[in-house]
Protein backbone atom coordinates (compact mmCIF):
# COMPACT_ATOMS: atom_id res chain seq x y z
CA UNK A 1 0.00 0.00 0.00
CA UNK A 2 1.31 3.48 -0.82
CA UNK A 3 -0.38 6.30 -1.34
CA UNK A 4 0.34 10.14 -3.00
CA UNK A 5 -0.46 13.21 -1.21
CA UNK A 6 -3.36 13.68 -3.58
CA UNK A 7 -4.55 9.99 -2.32
CA UNK A 8 -3.91 10.61 1.10
CA UNK A 9 -5.80 13.41 1.58
CA UNK A 10 -8.77 12.38 -0.61
CA UNK A 11 -9.09 9.24 1.73
CA UNK A 12 -8.73 11.25 4.92
CA UNK A 13 -11.32 13.94 3.57
CA UNK A 14 -13.96 11.01 2.73
CA UNK A 15 -13.30 9.47 5.87
CA UNK A 16 -13.78 12.41 7.76
CA UNK A 17 -16.98 13.33 5.97
CA UNK A 18 -18.41 9.97 6.04
CA UNK A 19 -17.84 9.99 10.38
CA UNK A 20 -19.50 13.11 10.03
CA UNK A 21 -23.09 11.77 8.73
CA UNK A 22 -22.89 8.59 10.78
CA UNK A 23 -22.06 10.84 13.85
CA UNK A 24 -25.67 12.65 13.06
CA UNK A 25 -27.49 9.61 12.32
CA UNK A 26 -25.99 8.36 15.53
CA UNK A 27 -27.01 11.55 17.40
CA UNK A 28 -30.59 11.39 16.04
CA UNK A 29 -31.18 7.64 17.42
CA UNK A 30 -29.69 8.34 20.80
CA UNK A 31 -31.97 11.17 20.54
CA UNK A 32 -34.99 9.29 20.16
CA UNK A 33 -33.91 7.34 22.69
CA UNK A 34 -34.08 9.84 25.07
CA UNK A 35 -30.52 9.21 25.99
CA UNK A 36 -29.11 12.84 26.24
CA UNK A 37 -25.27 11.64 27.12
CA UNK A 38 -24.55 9.71 23.96
CA UNK A 39 -26.52 12.00 21.85
CA UNK A 40 -24.10 14.92 23.49
CA UNK A 41 -20.92 12.39 22.67
CA UNK A 42 -22.14 11.87 19.01
CA UNK A 43 -22.89 15.53 18.19
CA UNK A 44 -19.70 16.46 19.46
CA UNK A 45 -17.71 13.42 17.69
CA UNK A 46 -20.21 15.32 13.99
CA UNK A 47 -18.57 18.22 14.96
CA UNK A 48 -14.71 17.16 15.41
CA UNK A 49 -15.52 15.75 11.99
CA UNK A 50 -16.64 18.61 10.19
CA UNK A 51 -13.90 20.81 11.30
CA UNK A 52 -11.02 18.18 10.74
CA UNK A 53 -12.36 17.45 6.88
CA UNK A 54 -11.90 21.55 6.60
CA UNK A 55 -8.81 21.79 7.92
CA UNK A 56 -7.96 18.73 5.48
CA UNK A 57 -9.69 20.35 2.66
CA UNK A 58 -7.87 23.60 3.24
CA UNK A 59 -4.58 21.77 3.11
CA UNK A 60 -5.13 19.96 -0.19
CA UNK A 61 -6.36 23.35 -1.61
CA UNK A 62 -6.57 23.41 -5.45
CA UNK A 63 -5.60 20.06 -5.29
CA UNK A 64 -7.27 17.49 -7.88
CA UNK A 65 -8.36 14.61 -5.56
CA UNK A 66 -9.32 11.22 -7.13
CA UNK A 67 -12.40 9.70 -6.63
CA UNK A 68 -12.46 6.97 -4.05
CA UNK A 69 -14.53 3.74 -4.21
CA UNK A 70 -17.08 3.26 -1.55
CA UNK A 71 -15.78 0.74 0.38
CA UNK A 72 -12.40 2.14 0.59
CA UNK A 73 -13.85 5.01 2.86
CA UNK A 74 -17.09 3.93 3.93
CA UNK A 75 -17.89 2.76 7.32
CA UNK A 76 -18.62 -0.85 7.56
CA UNK A 77 -22.10 -1.79 9.03
CA UNK A 78 -23.10 -2.51 12.98
CA UNK A 79 -21.73 -6.34 13.71
CA UNK A 80 -25.18 -6.97 15.18
CA UNK A 81 -26.44 -6.38 12.01
CA UNK A 82 -26.95 -8.69 9.37
CA UNK A 83 -29.78 -11.55 9.01
CA UNK A 84 -33.26 -11.44 9.32
CA UNK A 85 -33.79 -8.42 11.47
CA UNK A 86 -30.88 -6.45 9.36
CA UNK A 87 -33.14 -3.89 7.54
CA UNK A 88 -35.41 -2.00 10.38
CA UNK A 89 -32.42 -2.84 13.12
CA UNK A 90 -32.69 0.54 15.47
CA UNK A 91 -29.23 0.57 17.54
CA UNK A 92 -29.51 0.86 21.32
CA UNK A 93 -26.70 3.38 23.02
CA UNK A 94 -24.35 0.39 23.66
CA UNK A 95 -24.61 -1.27 19.98
CA UNK A 96 -24.25 2.32 18.86
CA UNK A 97 -21.27 2.93 20.83
CA UNK A 98 -19.36 -0.32 19.73
CA UNK A 99 -20.51 0.65 16.06
CA UNK A 100 -18.77 3.59 16.06
CA UNK A 101 -15.77 2.68 17.99
CA UNK A 102 -15.28 -0.09 15.72
CA UNK A 103 -15.17 2.25 12.80
CA UNK A 104 -12.67 4.79 14.72
CA UNK A 105 -10.13 2.01 15.39
CA UNK A 106 -10.32 0.69 11.47
CA UNK A 107 -9.65 4.63 10.53
CA UNK A 108 -6.83 4.51 12.93
CA UNK A 109 -5.58 1.39 11.51
CA UNK A 110 -5.62 2.72 8.46
CA UNK A 111 -3.56 5.69 9.15
CA UNK A 112 -0.72 4.13 11.05
CA UNK A 113 -0.55 1.59 8.73
CA UNK A 114 -0.31 4.76 6.21
CA UNK A 115 2.21 6.17 8.42
CA UNK A 116 4.29 3.18 8.93
CA UNK A 117 4.86 2.13 4.93
CA UNK A 118 4.98 5.43 3.52
CA UNK A 119 8.91 6.99 2.78
CA UNK A 120 7.38 10.41 2.01
CA UNK A 121 7.80 12.34 5.14
CA UNK A 122 5.37 14.77 5.54
CA UNK A 123 2.65 12.16 4.67
CA UNK A 124 4.53 10.36 7.45
CA UNK A 125 3.40 13.21 9.46
CA UNK A 126 0.09 13.97 8.79
CA UNK A 127 -1.01 9.99 9.06
CA UNK A 128 0.82 9.72 12.48
CA UNK A 129 -1.14 12.41 13.80
CA UNK A 130 -4.08 11.25 12.19
CA UNK A 131 -3.89 7.88 13.82
CA UNK A 132 -3.14 9.88 17.24
CA UNK A 133 -6.68 11.57 16.69
CA UNK A 134 -8.77 8.50 16.13
CA UNK A 135 -7.10 6.94 18.90
CA UNK A 136 -8.29 9.46 20.98
CA UNK A 137 -11.74 9.41 19.36
CA UNK A 138 -11.72 5.53 20.28
CA UNK A 139 -10.50 5.93 23.76
CA UNK A 140 -13.73 8.67 24.29
CA UNK A 141 -15.94 6.33 22.93
CA UNK A 142 -14.35 2.87 25.07
CA UNK A 143 -14.80 5.72 28.28
CA UNK A 144 -18.59 6.10 27.00
CA UNK A 145 -18.88 2.81 26.74
CA UNK A 146 -17.86 1.89 30.22
CA UNK A 147 -20.55 4.55 31.47
CA UNK A 148 -23.12 2.43 29.19
CA UNK A 149 -25.39 -0.38 30.18
CA UNK A 150 -25.55 -3.00 27.56
CA UNK A 151 -29.05 -4.40 27.35
CA UNK A 152 -29.59 -7.98 27.75
CA UNK A 153 -30.97 -9.68 24.66
CA UNK B 1 -40.39 -7.15 11.71
CA UNK B 2 -43.46 -5.23 10.21
CA UNK B 3 -43.43 -2.09 7.51
CA UNK B 4 -46.13 -0.47 6.59
CA UNK B 5 -46.22 1.09 3.22
CA UNK B 6 -44.20 3.39 3.21
CA UNK B 7 -41.87 2.23 4.93
CA UNK B 8 -41.46 -0.31 2.80
CA UNK B 9 -41.42 1.47 -0.23
CA UNK B 10 -38.68 3.86 1.33
CA UNK B 11 -36.79 1.00 2.04
CA UNK B 12 -36.95 -0.20 -1.84
CA UNK B 13 -36.38 3.03 -3.20
CA UNK B 14 -33.25 3.37 -1.04
CA UNK B 15 -32.04 -0.10 -2.02
CA UNK B 16 -32.64 0.44 -5.95
CA UNK B 17 -30.72 3.69 -5.79
CA UNK B 18 -27.82 2.38 -3.37
CA UNK B 19 -27.24 -0.54 -6.21
CA UNK B 20 -27.31 2.01 -9.03
CA UNK B 21 -24.90 3.59 -7.39
CA UNK B 22 -22.52 0.61 -6.34
CA UNK B 23 -23.46 -0.69 -10.15
CA UNK B 24 -22.21 2.19 -12.15
CA UNK B 25 -19.01 1.65 -10.01
CA UNK B 26 -18.02 -1.27 -10.39
CA UNK B 27 -18.57 -0.55 -13.73
CA UNK B 28 -16.24 1.96 -14.22
CA UNK B 29 -13.89 -0.58 -11.99
CA UNK B 30 -14.21 -3.22 -14.79
CA UNK B 31 -13.71 -0.75 -17.27
CA UNK B 32 -10.22 -0.20 -15.95
CA UNK B 33 -9.74 -3.79 -16.05
CA UNK B 34 -10.81 -4.25 -19.57
CA UNK B 35 -13.39 -6.92 -18.70
CA UNK B 36 -16.16 -5.17 -21.10
CA UNK B 37 -18.00 -8.25 -20.76
CA UNK B 38 -18.60 -8.04 -16.61
CA UNK B 39 -18.85 -4.03 -17.35
CA UNK B 40 -21.95 -4.15 -19.48
CA UNK B 41 -23.79 -6.65 -16.91
CA UNK B 42 -22.95 -3.88 -14.39
CA UNK B 43 -24.09 -1.05 -16.72
CA UNK B 44 -27.00 -3.24 -17.80
CA UNK B 45 -27.46 -3.46 -14.02
CA UNK B 46 -27.08 -0.26 -13.01
CA UNK B 47 -29.95 0.88 -15.54
CA UNK B 48 -32.39 -1.50 -14.41
CA UNK B 49 -31.99 -0.42 -10.87
CA UNK B 50 -32.45 3.18 -11.93
CA UNK B 51 -35.92 2.06 -13.91
CA UNK B 52 -36.79 0.05 -10.66
CA UNK B 53 -36.06 2.73 -8.09
CA UNK B 54 -38.19 5.14 -10.84
CA UNK B 55 -41.37 3.34 -10.56
CA UNK B 56 -41.62 2.34 -7.08
CA UNK B 57 -40.85 6.31 -7.05
CA UNK B 58 -43.96 6.95 -8.93
CA UNK B 59 -46.22 4.38 -6.80
CA UNK B 60 -45.05 6.37 -3.94
CA UNK B 61 -46.40 9.40 -5.71
CA UNK B 62 -46.64 12.74 -3.07
CA UNK B 63 -46.34 10.44 0.01
CA UNK B 64 -43.70 11.63 2.22
CA UNK B 65 -41.38 8.87 2.64
CA UNK B 66 -39.48 8.10 6.00
CA UNK B 67 -35.59 8.93 6.20
CA UNK B 68 -33.80 5.88 6.60
CA UNK B 69 -30.54 4.91 8.78
CA UNK B 70 -27.34 4.09 6.29
CA UNK B 71 -26.95 0.88 7.49
CA UNK B 72 -30.72 -0.02 6.71
CA UNK B 73 -30.17 0.18 2.93
CA UNK B 74 -26.18 0.45 2.08
CA UNK B 75 -24.66 -2.07 0.66
CA UNK B 76 -22.29 -4.39 2.81
CA UNK B 77 -18.69 -3.94 2.44
CA UNK B 78 -16.76 -7.06 0.16
CA UNK B 79 -15.79 -9.77 2.18
CA UNK B 80 -12.17 -9.57 0.89
CA UNK B 81 -11.91 -5.97 2.17
CA UNK B 82 -10.43 -5.06 5.53
CA UNK B 83 -7.70 -6.18 7.63
CA UNK B 84 -3.96 -4.39 5.98
CA UNK B 85 -5.43 -4.15 2.96
CA UNK B 86 -8.80 -2.84 3.19
CA UNK B 87 -8.94 0.77 1.81
CA UNK B 88 -7.00 0.68 -1.23
CA UNK B 89 -8.59 -2.46 -2.36
CA UNK B 90 -8.83 -2.76 -6.00
CA UNK B 91 -11.57 -5.38 -6.72
CA UNK B 92 -10.96 -7.74 -9.64
CA UNK B 93 -13.72 -9.17 -11.40
CA UNK B 94 -14.56 -12.05 -9.70
CA UNK B 95 -14.44 -10.47 -6.67
CA UNK B 96 -16.59 -7.39 -8.05
CA UNK B 97 -19.32 -10.14 -8.82
CA UNK B 98 -19.40 -11.92 -5.62
CA UNK B 99 -19.98 -8.56 -4.16
CA UNK B 100 -22.78 -7.70 -5.99
CA UNK B 101 -24.22 -11.32 -5.74
CA UNK B 102 -23.93 -11.33 -2.07
CA UNK B 103 -25.54 -7.78 -1.74
CA UNK B 104 -28.35 -9.08 -4.52
CA UNK B 105 -29.04 -11.82 -2.03
CA UNK B 106 -29.57 -9.93 0.47
CA UNK B 107 -31.79 -7.71 -1.08
CA UNK B 108 -33.60 -10.74 -1.65
CA UNK B 109 -33.67 -12.19 1.73
CA UNK B 110 -34.72 -8.73 2.61
CA UNK B 111 -37.87 -8.67 0.70
CA UNK B 112 -38.75 -12.11 0.58
CA UNK B 113 -38.51 -12.08 4.81
CA UNK B 114 -40.77 -9.04 4.43
CA UNK B 115 -43.09 -10.88 2.01
CA UNK B 116 -43.72 -13.34 4.24
CA UNK B 117 -44.05 -11.29 7.68
CA UNK B 118 -46.63 -9.07 6.62
CA UNK B 119 -50.79 -9.08 7.12
CA UNK B 120 -50.80 -6.25 4.43
CA UNK B 121 -51.89 -8.40 1.21
CA UNK B 122 -50.40 -5.05 -0.96
CA UNK B 123 -47.00 -5.09 0.67
CA UNK B 124 -46.87 -8.93 0.56
CA UNK B 125 -47.98 -8.74 -3.02
CA UNK B 126 -45.09 -5.92 -3.93
CA UNK B 127 -42.66 -7.78 -1.84
CA UNK B 128 -43.33 -11.16 -3.62
CA UNK B 129 -42.55 -9.25 -6.86
CA UNK B 130 -39.23 -7.84 -6.20
CA UNK B 131 -37.93 -10.87 -4.35
CA UNK B 132 -38.37 -12.31 -7.79
CA UNK B 133 -36.33 -9.41 -9.39
CA UNK B 134 -33.25 -9.83 -6.99
CA UNK B 135 -33.46 -13.47 -7.72
CA UNK B 136 -33.63 -12.65 -11.37
CA UNK B 137 -30.40 -10.54 -10.57
CA UNK B 138 -28.58 -12.95 -8.36
CA UNK B 139 -29.02 -15.46 -11.07
CA UNK B 140 -27.39 -13.71 -13.87
CA UNK B 141 -24.55 -12.67 -11.33
CA UNK B 142 -24.03 -16.73 -10.88
CA UNK B 143 -24.15 -17.16 -14.38
CA UNK B 144 -21.31 -14.34 -14.99
CA UNK B 145 -19.59 -15.86 -12.24
CA UNK B 146 -19.34 -19.20 -13.96
CA UNK B 147 -18.02 -17.83 -16.97
CA UNK B 148 -15.41 -15.60 -15.28
CA UNK B 149 -11.87 -17.08 -13.77
CA UNK B 150 -11.06 -16.49 -10.29
CA UNK B 151 -7.44 -14.97 -9.51
CA UNK B 152 -5.39 -16.56 -7.25
CA UNK B 153 -3.95 -14.94 -4.53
Amino acid sequence: MSYNMVEFLAHAIAMEEEAAERYLELADMMEAHNNLEVQKLFRDMNRYSILHRDSIQERAGSLELPKLKSWQYRWVAPTEVGGEEGFDYNLDPYQALEYARANEARARDFYAIVAKSTEDEEIKKLATDFAAEEQEHTDALDEQLSNTIRKQN
